[in-house]
């Protein structure tokens, strides 16, 4: 059997990923008393008069809702809430075995943005955090950002921001490999969705020199309408020297290639005409844009791929478990780009002790990770002001 | 240390009474491929075939989402959803205790009823079932009625049908105990809120002869129109004889005195202008409207009250665990009457093997509770048509 049929098999024995456990115990009637009513209502007297204390007395200090209109779940696009469920009790499943957060899956019946926004604005109250999961774009982008204006919890889209986080730690290692300066080098990142706008945003923010993004019908150049408003925005703050073309255009004579597109779109001529020593991210999933042997045949110094059984896997569960552990410890009212771009830095340098082409990420099993990354956030968090704790 | 500076301190020892545990084992990099990507897109798709397959795949068969608006917790009113969370915390703890569902609350951080219904029709698909909890009343009618109206899961106000069934229950064996017949008896009910108008109606769907509900302002009477629609309502149901004036009129000649209002206002005097053999209730918490002593020293019959320590405790934990057991286990659509009064007979019968005027119903920590009136609810729920399972 392979993965699929054999993750069907354990989906059906487990019927259900996640269930609740007591802190509490429930074993008497004095038990009953002090958990529920009566004894119960002073703990509500006491957040009644200081709302701070709900975390405190409560267990949001500790959960996150995974949110999802189920419109992008993995590669299989807009399938609905209830078919989404699997995959967000695993992203809550890893929230609780990588950072032992007490998320909750919440599948939303409805892809009206302004819905949305409505409804996670209503639940929020009950929860640490928001994990936005496999929301299409470009309506992701709306919907984050009115989130983040109008809760006082972090909200964090991870198809977005933890994929450029990792992505960007896995870039910072990949220079020094290779030995260049991130302020000289050029990206192509090819697919111009809600993670390679991410990915393009927050590298820029790392102090890449260029980035160049190819959507479909090629490079994006600054001054062109186009019918995506966030291409209109990502072609302005990107391709300084208005390159024009085809994906193929794009990399001739790039350091790095990112792509988070479809499979088998990059050939081995076009990692041939990169610059020295290029990196290459072929990161879409299951089959990428060009296959890690190929890419190393025709040149590429450094690969990196979403694969679990090769090396360098850029793999989201390095950074979403310690970017909400040190969210919920510093209790954060945002995550920021100061946060993103210190747990992008935390989770390079874990890498640095074993530092080659083979080794620019830490395993997504490595023990150090979360610790490294939450401590690194909690600490970006104060210094910028978002911590209440 | 009271009962509640115990619980107080409980509280901030748990800092949260519920956690999450893991049902998928997550401890290697087959673990993760299987739980989570690429394995789990097998799981999206087989449920993306056939919505049904979310109650196999998935723990959505063993969910019930805890939702309040914080406006009538307790006896503390209108508190809001921060200080809302430790009772339904709590809530969902019993859940877990006494039925093995995982329970979750939510908070709304609204009182508009409008959004409180859009917002839980939009995370309804995420859950077995809706337990309404704390909802102020009149507003609680209508958000019900609305909910059941658009979700196909089961709608369930606890503070409404909860304390209606399990009072059902008493009222069905004291009378055994007085040998009375329910046709026959007259009801005061003090009392109508939310509590008192769901109590007066599930009496009159069990047979109440008559029931006569009063308020702040006196007796209802049919015929009368008042700002309380709901009072409109069941001031047109109940009161036969069409009786004026205040609780001590209703309660001259009475069989039953069931109280959801306030402390120390029905005197002993009220209770011996009752008929012969008074069944009192006295339901007010923590201060009942007549103690439990004073009420037999003036002659009632049987007594039950909310105290967990004398005897006919009517405690809600009595009923929702295993009506919720029961309506997720018939994967119902709804919980309508019929399962309401099955649970009520079912309850009833536990204690009919020590039948006597301490002893009319279970006691909240008797295992058999939760499995009997769940089979009660699940046949009920198959037999009037909305078992889907």
């Amino acid at each position: 059997m392979d993965i699929y049929e054999r993750s069907l098999e354990k989906h059906y024995e487990w019927a259900g990923k996640l269930e609740t456990r007591l802190r509490a115990p429930i074993e008497s009637l004095d038990d009953l008393a002090l958990c529920y009513t009566p004894g119960v209502s002073r703990a509500c007297t006491e957040i009644a008069a200081d709302k701070t204390k709900v975390y405190e007395l409560t267990r949001r200090h500790n959960t996150v809702a995974v949110v999802t209109d189920g419109t992008a779940v993995l590669g299989l696009g807009d399938i609905g809430p209830e078919a989404a469920m699997p995959v967000m009790e695993g992203k809550c499943a890893l929230f609780k075995a990588f950072a032992d957060i007490d998320a909750t899956p919440v599948c939303l019946d409805t892809k009206d943005p302004d819905r949305i926004v409505d409804t996670v604005v209503a639940i929020a109250k009950s929860y640490g955090g928001i994990n936005l999961e496999d929301i299409s774009a470009p309506r992701c982008f709306e919907i984050e950002r009115r989130l983040k204006e109008r809760c006082d919890i972090p909200v964090f889209h991870d198809d977005q921001h933890g994929t450029a986080i990792v992505a960007g730690a896995a870039l910072i290692n990949a220079l020094r490999v290779v030995g260049k300066k991130i302020s000289d080098v050029r990206v192509v990142v090819n697919g111009a969705g809600s993670a390679g706008i991410a990915i393009t945003k927050f590298f820029l923010g790392l102090g890449v020199g260029d980035v160049v993004c190819v959507d479909r019908c090629g490079i994006l150049v600054g001054g062109e309408e186009y019918s995506n408003p966030a291409h209109t925005e990502i072609a302005s703050l990107t391709n300084k020297t208005k390159l024009r073309g085809t994906l193929a255009d794009a990399m001739r004579g790039a350091d790095v290639f990112l792509g988070v597109s479809a499979p088998r779109i990059v050939s081995q001529e076009m990692i041939k005409s990169m610059a020295n020593s290029p990196i290459v991210f072929p990161l879409a999933n299951p089959v990428p844009e060009i296959t890690r042997a190929e890419a190393i045949e025709a040149g590429a110094a450094v690969v990196g791929t979403g694969a679990s059984n090769q090396p360098n896997q850029i793999n989201n569960v390095l950074i979403f478990p310690g970017m909400f552990r040190g969210a919920l410890d510093s209790r954060a009212s945002d995550i920021n780009g100061d946060m993103c771009r210190a747990a992008a830095a935390a989770l390079a340098e874990l890498a640095t002790d074993k530092l080659c082409a083979d080794h620019i990420l830490p395993s997504p099993l490595d023990e150090r990770v979360v610790g490294a990354v939450s401590r690194a956030v909690a600490a970006a968090a104060k210094k910028s002001g978002v911590a209440r704790k």
